[in-house]
């Protein structure tokens, strides 16, 4: 209402000209009475009161729809730095990129996230075809792949995607959020493009310097083997598996329980898959494992665990089994992973779940702040969906969980001061009427690609000149006066230092280039 | 139809289990007669049939939404190329950037685009706020700038926006298209900014290579003043001037045709308009235009054409007066406008719209196809509309057009090679076995920052490794083999000359750098 009043008050200073209009006309006729002035006045004051009623009404909000937010140039020049850095990583292992509409046909992403297709945000139908915001990169990718029948590509994609769910902004979980995604499409022999997704993983959580972190894989025909010799029925499979997903985020006896009470389990055969997921190891964990007389029963458990151990002599090879941990407890959720899957975490190795007494719904969220920051895993079967002839194309893929990234780094830069441009050179006058020399020079600079700006003021002063240098982190300041342009030279100020040289206009450019380029 | 052969192959695949499976029960049971197999296959065969029938009805189709397109690597390799060149000019002219969400509440864009707003694409009521998919990024930033109570700043955002207009794509007219815009918020001495605006249209249109150009600029207070001495009345300001605004699509005839008979202003006035919208010029004109006996009797006139006098002596000073031409006859349509507009066209200055006998609906939309890449204008009452206390800050920006830039420089590329990747080297081998040496050196390779790759395959063909060099545009080979290994060498193959040098490993990197660094 507050910020209304303002409104109002326009409005009624319209509404008593118009009044003031409405007195001359009544004057105007003859034999006009007080009584019917009075008459007219009451009947404005009703339309005055009717007016105030409405505004109340048309209050408008002025806000970004829920779950969403604007970036300010700070958080922008973030944002920009990790893609940087995640691009080049791409790039680096010679990945193509691609784009695809923020919306699909509705029914391209019908039947492809089971439960959570709830969470879709649907476009209304203003005559034509029936719309949706694309879900994830995966889905449009696979589509992609099929529409254009594409049997091999390695390609990166980074984009907005969309979920109705509930936000929790602060941790960095919102509707409205970025994925980059890289992913290989082909038929390759196994387990060297699923290394080289975890060298790229490794290096970028490197690069970005967010701490230690380390890599979970698992593959879910390991799982599957796995409950399969625990005695789990075939039923049950998926369902167990989404409880052994929790395990990050709640402790075993949690775990088990809800296994067992809630889900019909026998407890011989959850103690069993107990045993097994408190295992985390290498090389060494799957050759043993290949040995193990019950995991061995299991074909698919053997093929899982014969590419883990192929998998760790390549990431052997690609220098990153410090990072990597072959964890049995990992159980990613999507349905569509048909192998190799993993997640990388911040935090060192063999971060313990917090203890059963602590493991409450806002802890479990706050345990997520630091939690998940990259995944992916192999999904064979899914561009096959597409497929009007049901070709796979085998892919493997992770995705960098940049919103959470980009809130821690947002954290560590609250304090910070980030430039938000890359101005090198601000053209300042120490006297007036110096206007046109400013933009002279201006124009000098840009044409040698010298990143510079002048204030669009006439005649501003000195200090605000170097104050607005200040604040914006512009380093050097080129300073004229009736002096240096008789002089042919002009004032080169470092604002950090305060140190002022006498340049010729000659030299500036170099001049400038030198003080400026990176060391 | 043809495409589901396969599907409905399948189908019937898992027919025949089921009919097979029927009539093994079948015959279990005693005392089975084959007329009644006989009925039971007429049963299965009719069921063969509805099935049939209802896979035409579901077939699903592999395509984007109308409107919409992929963009495979070659043309991201274009669109990045632009917008590395527009984003390098905003930077160099001190902007920073924002982003904002792809949808706005619905009450946001109300009443911001007059008739255009039918073309709003609206999302579903899923439950929450109705919400809209953005339609510029004009006023999302307004509403950004009165959100942040910012009263300036320099920004710029290349996002994309939605249409839900009739699509002609082979002219780059799509439902979903990037913008790529650059404002300045701020009260600030007349007209520098506005000159800033037209610096920056010159430089990216002149770096993009896209061969000739001019921008048209003009004021709405010269086109509303013009209307006034020519005696237009004051509520046929807006329709006359939307008529104007055809005159880069219809000739003079057609354009006086409509003013008259179907706007119905008299024949005097037309002519009058007509004398005046065929002037062009550069600040001469504006000069003579302030003692036109008539014009000079327009308050609003003046201020314009005082401003214009200003305007060019600013963009003298930064060197663009040859790329713009001040043109009575630009009108653009967009209400928020409140002083200087412009809009740059490819091709010389001064090409002449198509004579009357060629003007049809095809050739006025060919005609497009060259036409506007850029345009923008001062808007000073659009964050006003935002404010809750209605302060205004003023504004000027401009809009650069990529997605016709983009259809330009993609039919240029057609016959081209464009390098979708950026990868360097090649880590090939030329004999069986060398998987792991081959891992070893690429990450090496990666480890230096060297974009790198090898292939997938155990023990691929030399032949095709250099195939997929040739293909994709790697410039240089590292070839592994048992000789090299044991002397500690690398033989380096440049794939253009096919020559070959022994380079031992040592030297690799430093040899790599040198021969792929940018000239």
């Amino acid at each position: 209402m507050n910020t209304l009043g303002s409104f109002t008050i326009q409005k009624l200073t319209g509404l008593s000209a118009f009044r003031t209009g409405m007195f001359r006309l009544l004057r105007s006729v003859s034999g006009i009475t007080v009584a019917q002035i009075d008459v007219e006045v009451a009947k404005l004051l009703e339309l005055k009161l009717r007016l105030g009623g409405d505004d109340v009404k048309h209050q408008f909000v002025l806000k970004t729809p829920k779950g969403t937010r604007d970036y300010n140039p700070k958080q922008m020049a973030i944002r920009e730095k990790v893609f940087n850095t995640i691009v080049s990583c791409f790039k680096r292992h010679g990945a193509e990129t691609i784009d695809t509409p923020v919306f699909e046909l509705k029914e391209t992403l019908t039947g492809k996230y089971g439960e959570d297709s709830k969470l879709i945000y649907d476009l209304k139908d203003q005559g034509g075809e029936l719309l949706s915001l694309r879900y994830d990169l995966t889905v449009p990718f696979a589509r992609y792949l099929a529409m254009n029948k594409i049997s091999n590509i390695k390609r990166y994609h980074i984009a907005k995607v969309y979920r109705r769910d509930n936000p929790a902004m602060t941790r960095g979980r919102y509707r409205e959020f970025y994925q980059c995604d890289f992913d290989i499409a082909g038929h390759y022999d196994p387990m060297i493009p699923d290394a080289e997704c975890l060298r790229i993983v490794s290096e970028i959580l490197g690069e970005l310097d967010l701490g230690d972190f380390h890599i979970k894989v698992n593959d879910r025909r390991i799982l599957d083997g796995m409950f399969a010799v625990c005695g789990v029925p075939d039923d049950k499979f998926r369902t167990i598996c989404s409880t052994v997903d929790k395990l990050d985020k709640m402790c075993w006896e949690d775990v088990k329980n809800e296994m067992v009470k809630e889900k019909g389990l026998s407890e011989e055969a959850a103690d069993m898959i107990g045993q097994y997921v408190s295992m985390q190891g290498g090389m060494d964990l799957a050759v043993r494992l290949l040995e193990d007389p019950k995991m061995s029963q299991s074909k698919q458990a053997c093929a899982g665990l014969s590419d883990m151990k192929q998998l760790f002599s390549y990431l052997e090879l690609f220098q990153v089994t410090d990072k990597v941990v072959f964890d049995l407890s990992l159980a990613r959720g999507l349905d569509y992973y048909t192998g190799v899957i993993y997640e990388a975490m911040l935090g060192p190795p063999g971060a313990t779940p917090p203890p059963p007494s602590q493991a409450g719904a806002p802890k479990a969220e706050e345990s997520l702040s630091v939690g998940s920051v990259a995944g992916g895993g192999r999904y064979d079967g899914l561009v096959g969906m597409f497929d009007p002839k049901g070709r796979a194309v085998p892919c493997v893929g992770v995705s960098i969980g940049v919103e959470r990234i980009f809130s821690i780094l947002e954290q560590k830069a609250e304090a910070e001061k980030v430039r938000t441009t890359e101005v090198q050179v601000l053209v300042a006058s120490a006297q007036k009427n110096l206007l046109e020399e400013r933009l002279r020079l201006v124009t000098e600079l840009w044409n040698a690609g010298i990143k510079a700006e002048s204030m669009f003021k006439k005649n501003p002063k000195l200090l605000s000149q170097l104050q607005h240098c200040e604040e914006s982190g512009i380093p050097l300041v080129a300073i004229l006066g009736e002096q240096e342009l008789k002089n042919g030279m002009v004032k080169l100020r470092t604002v950090a230092t305060r140190e002022e040289v006498d340049v010729s206009r000659a030299d500036l450019i170099e001049e400038i280039r030198k003080r400026t380029s990176p060391v």
